[in-house]
């Protein structure tokens, strides 16, 4: 699953040789996309006016996903687990969708997903010098300030009355070694179509999440609404239900999370030594309370299950990232990688004099870093733990508190440009658990207490003479699952806020400074020197070794390209593409490898040799969820539903021998949806034939 | 809390440097105690007289603990934890030791520990050569099953015809570096005296554990039994109830569990890359569902919380373990250190070509090790993830089996040695939690599927088409929680084991063959290769550093040199001692800092000045929970119970300077047993005064 919260295993050394990117490597941006590269391995021509086309295409959803509009109705595709989210805020105790699936007969029962908004990039402009001048002479805190006030400022300034209809996004690229203006148009009513059973889209469950041979239909569709209606996108993209060829190119359009490819030796060693130990461990601690919740009772269960999958997916992720900078070798490889540049700009007198050292300046940090991450993590990072009902607390307190500054002077996340969203993703309606909640919220101050320790002032700040257990009970009884009352707080700004008896408005208004103090020691003493020398070394880096070098994934729009292919590790050989008849022998009948009822009615219905899932080389991360898989003509041949276990370890390195992209067919998809799912009038709107009223 | 599963912090790089020891470091042995380097730090002199007391006073539980024999009636002295899993068996649903306390008013009263042997160390004999002869010219497995055979043929000669009362064991001493012939005085009948309330030795809880300053009376009492009868053991340690003074010597005499101070740099960075991570979060998952678990209800938060304690505990020592590993520098100098003795090695020709290349045999070995380790951990080391029904029938069956064969040629912990504690072991009733164990048992499996993948063939043996959820319930529902039944299958041995229709036996022996071969190809491939070539290098340092040397911990008895000492770190200094007056002061009113109600209306009774727990130099490690802290005298001032959290890198490095052992001081308990917990009889036999009829 690459949902944001992702990263490829003992990746290849030889990708950090150079900073050039290998064949395949590379998450590249619309304006800087390595077409001669393709040309000349591929043979493939891509102009303009196909990146274009494919651009206009491309979606990226604000739950933290991709996809693309695959018919001329505003239909989108992306995974199941990208909309797994709406389909359970759509359940109820009686109607569980991601049991049953999502599959309805008539248009009119398509319905709003909470919080979701899709967003197609419509132009990127260069602002660097601007953001640069702005933060010039500036260290540490006040360098981080100047420059979210530039930022601030951009995209107020350019979207200024678009708002309704447009987002606008200062993408930093490179470490701080590039800023640039992203507008996208934006579309704020996305509705549900049709979802597959959760059995179908993750059949195989956890086991075999970041594994193939892999049997999901993972794949689900949204439809983009405005004024009550569906928008017209006759410039879509086709829908190809025919197979993969084994060889064939693969361009892979998607908004990739995070990679960490540009940090230096010393800041991969603190993930590895630090952050990593104490992300994971957090988590499965998380993960064995929410398994245990389950089994309280059926509604727990179908609760807790939702939940559970976000922590299992990302414990995972996390494991093969740590699988990978713990591999034997891969950090001294960095080391050397990291030396090369240092002597390549050593060699250069003018480069050396306007460089510096800042890789002496990183490993500084570290040290800095090790004492101030904790408390950042804990108490902003992953205050309350996931849970809604507390990020509903903090939220409504800091935008009533920065909505009273002046823009330029906010938390970047409360500037106007990001306000209309915000205030969508809390107002929305969505079914909150009150008891989840407060093992969330009891979760996390246990969290605190143990790794701050008992005697730390933040930890006796936010508990006093009480335990964790108590604060969450007492917290969970918030009124802010409804969302009237959330709606009042919003519209109410700061009177209202301080004005209210809920226990955990009143619980973040007397805790929250220390979060906003651990945040702000975290910016002024680590975020902002580390920018400041990674823009030193961004520099380096394209003095040395030029433009053909891609920048980290910044959950914005990229280009992957690759082709179909299976893989060799250890000696085994991995097929490309598995097929249906795969299906029915890994069946047990026992989850996560039970059959959903529809297919077992299916069975013998349906083509043995239809390819399922196929593999790629596109180098992609968590947040390319849902993109759309393209072939040379830029038609849509699958999505992108995760990657080989291989590739997790691409977090910090792509090895293209191993690092595959796992994608649902559109010719599994065009054939279960009709006879599984009956639902033909999708097909023929995927296929490209004319709507019939009544129908889909 | 130090019980076995144990082990000091960013530890000084120095300890290092030379293998020598410095000062206060070591967990010496009887037969090698430095007394020569005290007399010249410490000016004291222990003679053999002083050292021969305590060897026969001190003592080894077979629970993992140590403790120490403190009256003429065979009164022995331990930590509460070191007893709370027999507080925990003499429990019910209506009556909670751990709870309420054991505080009894008659001798009569005095209850057998189910499970518990106490033993006492008479006489060490060198059978270095005996067993090296054995296994000369073997490699691999051949190496460890004929050093395994030597083993188990010494043990049980010495004893023979004594077994009921004495136990042989042959201690591997610096990695096979030599092997020592222990024979123990042995109590099979060890009986509860006194113990206080959890929330008294424990309080602080998880929070403050490993922390220091303390307020812990982490102390309990067992009586030796033979015949019914206590034991009279007229040359007991005397009772000092004096508070500690400022920086004078203690002696700890224990048994230190395991430390890995001779480890290679490469096998310590296998421990940190792949052995922790994945023991961590493992431990991290099950302490999340026995809390969540603890929840159901409270006979289940009863059950829970003690296993959980367990958890917890081990969990803070491997955290603290690996950030040590992961310190800055950590393993650098522990690299430096391998280089400096195998520069001093190769200096010398005759030493050179005697000792070879060990350490690439060590870092080769490595390499195949993380093919190995995961199965072996989870199918061999942790199976049925401390379910004690599955622990039943895992070692019913396999001595069945063992049992079959001829001494030499079982597995080791199956020779004619070992079956009496064994069999006590296994029969010994004690109460068991159908559904915990049915939790244990799930965890374990799915943890197996989880991390062999489920296409590995030992999951498809143990799963085949069911779910660890359906396995589970099916083997809670095992007979094997009646004593009786257990007793049954011991006596009847093979045959009864094959005939058995319960489905816990019938798994076992449908399912161990692939534990044994995972063990197996571990012992083949990763212990024995490694044992060998750590021979090499014991061999190597003797020649170098000579005899000035210390072994890592065993779980055999040693003796650790310091003083009473507080510590200073980044710039804060921590005082030696606590007193009660902190106790009130910390005290919350919530859980863990709850006060007992019986020292709630103890209030103004204690004197506020009185010392409570101190802290010490002394290097010691899990296992030595329940050690006696003895002054210069041989007299008891205090039970060691835990170390500060700098104490957790001691599993690799001693750290002088902030390594501490923290002690519960007699003073305050002298004090608590009458003031608070109405124990005269309990101080007046500490004190040496007559045993009177009736009283205690």
């Amino acid at each position: 699953m690459r949902n944001l919260f992702l990263g490829a295993s003992a990746a290849c050394l030889a990708a950090f040789a150079s900073s050039a990117a290998l064949a395949d490597e590379g998450m590249w941006t619309y304006d800087n996309f390595p077409a001669a590269q393709v040309k000349a391995t591929y043979g493939v021509t891509l102009d303009k006016a196909w990146l274009d086309h494919v651009q206009a295409n491309a979606v990226r959803l604000s739950t933290g996903c991709s996809a693309s509009v695959v018919s001329a109705q505003g239909l989108v595709l992306t995974n199941h687990h990208c909309v797994s989210d709406c389909a359970q805020d759509l359940s109820t105790a009686t109607s569980d969708h991601l049991k049953t699936g999502y599959v309805i007969a008539n248009r009119e029962e398509e319905r709003t997903c909470p919080g979701m908004q899709a967003e197609v990039l419509l132009s990127i402009k260069d602002v660097t010098d601007t953001v640069k001048s702005a933060a010039s002479g500036k260290a540490g805190g006040e360098f981080v300030k100047a420059r979210n006030a530039a930022i601030a400022d951009i995209e107020r300034t350019n979207c200024a009355g678009k708002e309704a209809v447009q987002t606008c996004q200062v993408v930093n690229l490179y470490q701080d070694g590039q800023y640039k203006l992203y507008t996208f148009r934006k579309f704020s009513d996305v509705r549900l179509v049709f979802a597959p059973e959760l059995a179908t889209a993750f059949f195989g469950g956890d086991p075999d999440n970041f594994n193939f041979p892999r049997y999901d239909l993972d794949m689900s569709f949204v439809r983009l609404y405005e004024n009550g209606k569906p928008v017209a996108t006759p410039g879509h993209l086709v829908w190809n239900p025919a197979p993969p060829k084994d060889g064939e190119l693969t361009i892979v359009a998607g908004n990739p999370g995070t990679t960490n490819r540009l940090l230096t030796a010393d800041q991969l060693a603190f993930l590895r030594d630090v952050s990593f130990p104490m992300t994971l461990t957090q988590l499965a601690e998380l993960r064995g309370r929410l398994i245990e919740f389950g089994k309280r009772g059926p509604e727990q269960q179908r609760v807790a299950s939702h939940e559970l999958f976000g922590i299992e997916n990302s414990y995972k992720v996390y494991v093969g990232q740590l699988q990978a900078l713990s591999g034997p070798g891969f950090l001294d490889g960095k080391r050397q990688a990291d030396a090369e540049l240092k002597a390549k700009v050593a060699a250069d007198p003018k480069l050396a004099a306007a460089t510096g050292d800042p890789w002496a300046k990183i490993a500084a940090v570290q040290t800095e870093r090790a004492g101030l991450y904790a408390p950042y993590v804990l108490l902003e990072g992953r205050a309350g733990f996931f849970s809604p009902l507390y990020g509903y607390a903090v939220e409504l307190v800091r935008a009533a508190q920065e909505r009273a500054k002046p823009n330029t002077e906010r938390l970047p996340e409360y500037a106007d440009a990001r306000l209309p969203l915000l205030e969508k993703e809390i107002t929305d309606a969505k079914p909150v658990d009150k008891d989840l909640n407060q093992l969330q919220i009891e979760f996390w101050l246990l969290k605190v207490r143990e790794v701050l320790t008992a005697d730390a002032p933040q930890t006796k700040l936010l508990l006093g003479k009480d335990s964790p257990e108590t604060i969450a009970a007492r917290l969970a009884g918030s009124t802010l699952a409804d969302p009237a009352v959330r709606k009042a707080l919003w519209d109410g700004g700061l009177p209202a806020i301080q004005a209210s008896k809920d226990p955990l408005i009143q619980y973040v208004l007397a805790t929250d400074g220390a979060a906003r103090a651990a945040r702000k020691a975290y910016e002024e003493r680590v975020t902002g020197p580390s920018g400041q020398a990674a823009q030193k070394i961004a520099a380096a880096r394209f003095a040395v070794y030029g433009d053909k070098v891609y920048p980290d994934a910044t959950f914005s729009p990229r280009l992957s390209y690759g082709k179909v292919a299976g893989w060799t590790y250890r000696g085994q050989t991995v097929p490309y593409a598995t097929t249906f008849k795969g299906l029915w022998e890994r069946a047990t009948g026992q989850d996560p490898f039970a059959l959903a009822p529809r297919w077992e009615a299916a069975r013998g219905k349906l083509s043995d040799d239809t390819v399922f899932d196929f593999v790629t080389t596109n180098d992609i991360t968590g947040g390319n969820s849902g993109s759309p898989v393209l072939n040379a003509k830029g038609e849509v041949i699958g999505a992108a539903f995760d990657g080989n276990i291989h590739s997790l370890g691409g977090a910090f390195a792509y090895d293209g021998s191993i690092n595959r992209t796992v994608v649902a067919s559109t010719a599994a998809a065009t054939e279960a949806f009709v006879k599984v799912y009956g639902q033909q009038a999708l097909v023929d709107e995927l296929l490209g034939k004319p709507f019939k009223k009544g129908g889909r």
